[in-house]
């Protein structure tokens, strides 16, 4: 029998499973949000996720349903679950990449390092947290955030009168003094087998993962365990099957902090796809397939992996291509064939190499080209500061 | 833009253009023999590509038309051209690898290594043949054959009674004596650039092939050197766009004889889309849209492709994944998603590393285990010896 995975979402992380569902022979089935999706190619169905009988029509014949983002909402998960659908990772382990509250209880319970953090009901809450912080602190919303969005820097309760005034579930966190952000990445399958790629460095700009360093350029491999071990016991405890991404922090005094989790394959794992014996989406669907995982080694000393945002000038990314083919004829190009507007992940490249310097000359020097803008000034993306790039969400892929 | 390429074919080798032509953010449309093809998921069009207006239907809107198989007709290429069509390969570069004796007739007019050939029009022809080459030799028709099929080896022209009483033109070539057969495949765009591969060494049983070790195992260079010149003369001479391989015998006095000749991705080049910088569906699909060509180094020592074939049981490849992954994490498995009948090709898995013994032994033992045949003489694939071995058709992918 072909194996059968259904995808509910659209975007460019579907997009990526294709080939590795090509590859592996499995049918790929997604749900998306819209037509003319990344994900278009695989799309089965066209519908809103929120809405139980387009989802539990979409999940009818597939052998088991992932996701493209975690933005389904807990009553269609366990309706799905209820209805008999194997649903992977399963409700049960996505409230925690869905709540950062539910997600920040949790880690802490595990005695996992997270920031110091609070839950905000009301302005009193916020004012103690900040007078015991120094008078500043990242202020986020629990649920819906990413890329940067549903998070403020604030030092004074005024600035976060809207949220509070609101609705959503807010906490606050220290604002952490880093060196830099890294990630972690491993993939579980539902026996129980784990394999973790190696800790990568990610480098944001604007709240956006700009580029990301495989492996980690770390001199001492120590933080590499304990980053390793991290995820592994958040994977287990969380019982998450699939790819887990973990962001953290290295901080300034060199500990590690857990900033996001992510269930399904992240934009810091992009890299693997050409830099690694198995790339992010393959071993996902490997992984909720409860299929053996396949070997998470490096192809190259350093793979770096630069996105591509959408620039000022509307055209498509292959207008570009004679330039960009010829002068980096090493380079791995992905294009996500999605509409190009300013700031937005419209792809990536990846290169290869034994010279990190090199390596990264050529991702950038691909990925500028890609992207056509003369004055990324236009786009916001100038680098805003370290405090501002503290309380970062997970970028949406 | 989106660059859209149209393929006329729906086989594996369009379908193993499907990832990446998702990487690279190009539409694939296929012109699929039949519904349910490997190509389905690129299939826009179920058709015969004999069928002049199913084919003019097809070409329309896209950019350019490009092919799985080299068995569509002059006619309908020609017509396509007089259309408006860009068609890469040309048609007048794909009727060398259409018909045998052309093909025979041009290479020896560029005074490229051939075996000794005749064409074989009346009993006369062959019997004048065989008298002047040892009483054997192997017979071919011109047109259509692959894998084997349209090459039989004769002693005696009542061993050819039935193809000389037939329509079929017939060509006559010498039995070579040869050590081993290699590969050599390289790319042209329009443009004119071209990019070698490493030249491969295959390894054929039964007509088939079943093995491909990238790059061959050549103590010195220069049999290399002279394999990479020969397809860069027939890539020019005779205006090839896209992938050409050309299929060589090495002989046991060490010269080179081009054997056949594929104006498509081809089964010896499937190695690279794990083992090189650039695959040769990559390639391809950037050489037929006149795109700068990627670069074609090893990304390991050694890359061996074995091909799995389908076996006497008749589940799926899938089924045996649990345990041909777990024991060879490291290999990559492509799995074409046709129906198993003994000794059609379904996939092949690629292994790569520093030791050609183990990489050998990971690649054939995954390739065996995705086989499930016990016996493997129930398919006749034992080795059948070298002169079964002479005459072999281009393997139909």
């Amino acid at each position: 029998m072909t194996p059968i995975v259904g995808v509910i979402g659209g975007g460019q992380l579907a997009r990526m499973m294709i080939p590795a569902a090509v590859n592996l022979g499995i049918e790929l089935r997604v749900l998306a949000e819209t037509a003319g999706s990344p994900a278009q190619l695989a799309a089965t169905a066209v519908g809103d996720y929120r809405d139980l009988d387009t989802v539990l029509a979409f999940a009818e014949g597939v052998d088991v349903v992932t996701f493209d983002h975690e933005h389904v909402p807990q009553e269609i998960l366990t309706a799905l679950v209820a209805g008999g659908a194997v649903v992977r990772p399963g409700p049960q382990a996505l409230v925690f990449a869905q709540d950062k509250i539910l997600m920040r209880q949790r880690l802490s319970e595990l005695g996992l390092p997270v920031p110091d953090w609070a839950r905000v009901r009301h302005a009193d809450d916020l004012q103690r947290f900040l007078d015991a912080h120094g008078g500043r602190a990242v202020l986020k919303t629990a649920r819906g955030g990413y890329d940067g969005k549903g998070v403020r820097i604030v030092s004074a309760v005024r600035e976060a009168e809207d949220w509070l005034a609101g609705t959503a579930e807010l906490l606050v966190e220290e604002l952490v003094e880093f060196q830099r952000e890294l990630a972690q990445l491993v993939a579980r399958r539902p026996a129980g087998e784990i394999a973790a790629w190696p800790v990568v460095e990610s480098i944001q700009r604007a709240g956006v993962c700009a580029e990301v360093i495989a492996p980690a350029p770390i001199s001492a491999g120590k933080l590499a365990d304990v980053a390793s071990d991290i995820a592994h016991t958040i994977a287990e405890q969380l019982d998450v099957t699939g790819v887990l991404a973990v962001e953290l922090f290295e901080t300034t005094d060199e500990r590690l902090l857990i900033n996001e989790l992510a269930m399904r394959p992240h934009n810091t794992g992009h890299w693997s796809i050409d830099g690694s014996t198995t790339g992010q989406f393959e071993q996902h669907l490997r992984a909720v397939l409860d299929l053996p995982l396949g070997a998470t080694g490096c192809r190259d000393r350093w793979s770096v992996m630069v996105n591509v945002l959408g620039g000022p000038i509307g055209d498509t990314l292959a207008s570009r291509y004679p330039l960009v083919l010829e002068h980096q004829p090493t380079v791995k190009v992905h294009n996500y064939a999605k509409k190009s507007r300013a700031g937005r992940k419209v792809g990536h490249v990846t290169a290869g190499g034994d010279d990190l310097d090199q390596v990264v000359w050529q991702a950038r020097s691909a990925a500028d080209a890609l992207t056509a803008v003369e004055d990324t000034s236009e786009l916001g993306l100038e680098n805003l500061g370290r405090e501002n790039l503290n309380g970062e969400e997970l970028a949406d892929d």
